[in-house]
């Protein structure tokens, strides 16, 4: 058979007191099977691991046909929206409760790992969003999301005032804690707790899930994911964007924040057999 | 400018005390434009009208080019379930208040309608669902919905319990009093009431909503289109399955609903300007 | 210490294998105890006992200061149903899984009850709804419920319209699948699945809960538990009320449902450190 | 008739330009029944009105028997706030759309005003919680509110982890956005949009409802009125409380908020045939 990643890049969360352990189980197999092997350069400094050939994030996708992320749902977050433009894929290792995002538990990562680098997986594309930060007609930042983009209130308790447009469309406006912009990836995330159905991950979709609504019939909602969804502060004393859960700037009165999805996607693989549903049942006590 | 459209049918919810004047007043304005029109057999025969050739509801897609539906949603999901296999669009008049399908008033329909003809009009596609009822391998009947297709409790008022299963993918068991499966255009329906998402008319998406169910997180879930959505009866002392509201079938224990999205869509036309956004505004007291 | 309780009768449900093994070792600890022990006939019956006295039902509360009940909540709500007028206390045991008024596992069932039989325990007065069912001004039949009173469809599918008056105040019109009118002690049951708030057992209120109503801002709302709950069926082609599950009557348009609190209450003993909250953490799976 | 009410004070939202024409016509109508009436001293000073004696809101209580509020719900939650120790009654004028506390319309006042103080009127008792915000034992501040004290994250959007208890027993161990303690009166408010139950606002209870918890089973939870509710903040990286929608402090991890229902009640006054129903008809377009 042949081996269809030939190089691998290792980022790992290393507040975990294992996690050294962990990375060089995986580099003991993957330097078995003669795959070229990288390790993220703050993953090897924070553990201490010099033997291995390290990598700055940026560098990761151009040295990398497969990156293999130890950590959280957040990590792999973060290495999503680093790694989207590369179009790498990812798999996700967690340990103890796996996530939503990290389906493969370190208890059989070895041989779930292996199977993996046989070629026994499949591929879930996940699509990111990305929004411009618009003040007076001129780009202030922007920010990508594999999770969510929310624009709240911050800290003073009061409510703010958006107005939403849907490609160009008036849809109306909100008296809310906020808006969450979710891809279906972000569905099992905040949105969820806000009250926002759930999305199959790779259906062409986005949901706006509104935060504590002033009007009860102001219901979660789900678009077409290539949808330009413009948001307008109008009224903002303490307003904020949110990418991933990262504050990402504050906001003023008149700013927009606008919302599309990403061109590229990030492959996630899985191994074969995998199953969202069950990640559900297991997650949300369904049965 | 060419007129798009050479045959039209006229559909009447025939309880209405002022139909006959719409429809004669639409007639009036068809034979001014030379277009040929039916009406549709039932209609003609409640409001009697016999001066306007007559067609059986099943030929109505054989002889028209365009079928204006003159009465509630109710109606509109009638037509729509009837002439789905010709492909045939369709146009919505309601009297008062406009329903979320039929958004043209009877106000000023003559002018709506004239544009319409005059081939100023957006189009929708809207899928349908198809399911069948299977008990003990056996297909018993057939059913197709625009709303949805809802399997629920009876008036015994014990819960039922569900299997479900998507793409052959085991989902979970759930008590509770039924399950709705929608189309998008369902999700302003009772999917709504039942605390699901709003899914744009033009997602290519179905949701499952569950009614009342026992476990508080089995939170609605919008999967593909094209997936397949099987549910097993597991206990069912008095259940049903309704497809857009009207009783289809008793259900008994083990039988199966088998449910996919119907390969035609309807095309549903609007005047130019249309909003969905508006309409859920204006019926939902958005703002 | 003086022994509380002189007279205690046993209720089972019969369905359970084990239950004769049950009743017999309570049997056995009540003797040891010299308690005067009974047991309610049917349960006697099923369960083939006939070497402890038994008596039917209805003369339960006049033979007995204490009765242990064991089964289910469902068995629970029918003693508790059936003794309010005796206002005779009831301990509630569970096999497996324990309920919300079973909380006393089979396991540690007669350490357990020995210690309430010493007079270690607390006691929780839990209230009970009644309600009048009048057609045409006469009184058709009276129920009475520990959990619920429920007005909802049959299984036509078609969602009822109610009229709703507290303490001759018009509330609503409301258009759903129906009402729960639930007790405290209810609403972690149906109510709960419908929407509903948590109620503390002992707080004085009724919660009203809409079935998927169809005006979104129908919320659930609790009142005072000596108001009069007034429902009208203004619009019922299969309309039913069910009294905690079990189907009472049939309602017909003009039909009302006259709810009140009943006077008496059930009063439920716990052993000592009971915790309500406790029950909540494990039932519904929090933190 | 002997007028029930011999001295008058207003309190006016000076943000509205018709406000001191309102102000003045009331005084006209006081001044012609005898009634002695002050002017709450901020009002004077913003308004201008110099020819009515004023007073220090906290000397309001001191030379009243009757206190009308003019602007807001906001303006009479702060005159709430402040006479709650003296126990006088308010009665609310709104301008526009009137609110759930403000339920008389300017256009009506005279006529309604005037009938109230010809005895013609209904009380209703509403109740305020106070609390203490404690810090390594020692009370730091203490605060009180007539709709609800929310201790919430405040512009970081982590989520903040909280210990419930409630009278001494430990409840659970909440992840979320904040939560909610609201009187029966919030209920209408913030508590409203999170999710919560309606409560009637004479009931004798407390509601406590999760903003966007992270448990999706954590439920709104309504409780007797003299209960304890202790928040003790388990991670707040960025935590506040605020009361009534006013921030009060920043909290740390550890610190506690003791919550209780003040023994005292504001006495609202409303005109006779006043409806709680007909406000929620209203305000959230029931029917």
């Amino acid at each position: 058979m042949s081996h269809p990643f030939k190089a691998v890049t290792l980022i790992g969360k290393y507040m975990d007191p294992r996690m050294r352990e962990y990375v060089e189980a995986l580099a003991v197999l993957l330097n078995q099977r003669g795959i070229k092997i990288h390790i993220e350069m703050v993953t090897a400094e924070k553990l201490g691991i010099s033997d291995i050939p390290s990598v700055a994030m940026e560098g990761v996708g151009k040295v990398s046909d497969l990156v293999i992320v130890l950590g959280g749902d957040g990590t792999m977050l973060t290495a999503a929206r680093a790694l989207l433009d590369d179009h790498v894929p990812l798999v996700g290792i967690n340990r103890g409760r796996f996530g939503f995002l990290t389906d493969i538990s370190t208890d059989g990562m070895l041989q779930a790992v292996g199977k993996i680098l046989d070629g026994e997986y499949t591929v879930e594309q996940r699509i990111l969003l990305g929004a411009d930060i618009v003040r007076n007609g001129r780009v202030l930042s922007k920010g990508r999301a594999l999770n969510d983009i929310v624009v709240s209130k911050g800290g003073q308790a009061r409510l703010i005032e958006l107005e939403v447009t849907i490609d160009g469309q008036y849809v109306h406006r909100q008296r809310s804690d906020g808006l969450i912009v979710s891809t279906p990836t972000g569905t099992t995330a905040y949105a969820l707790s806000a009250g926002g159905p759930l999305l199959h991950p790779t259906l062409e979709a986005i949901a706006l899930v509104p935060i504590c609504p002033h009007t009860l019939s102001n219901r979660p909602f789900a678009i077409n994911s290539n949808s330009t969804v413009e948001i307008t502060l109008m009224r903002a004393d303490d307003a904020r964007v949110h990418f991933d859960g990262q504050l990402h700037a504050e906001l003023s009165m008149g700013d927009k924040v606008i919302i599309n999805r990403l061109n590229n996607t990030i492959p996630l693989l899985h191994p074969l057999g995998h199953s969202h549903y069950e990640l559900l049942r297991e997650k949300l006590h369904w049965g």
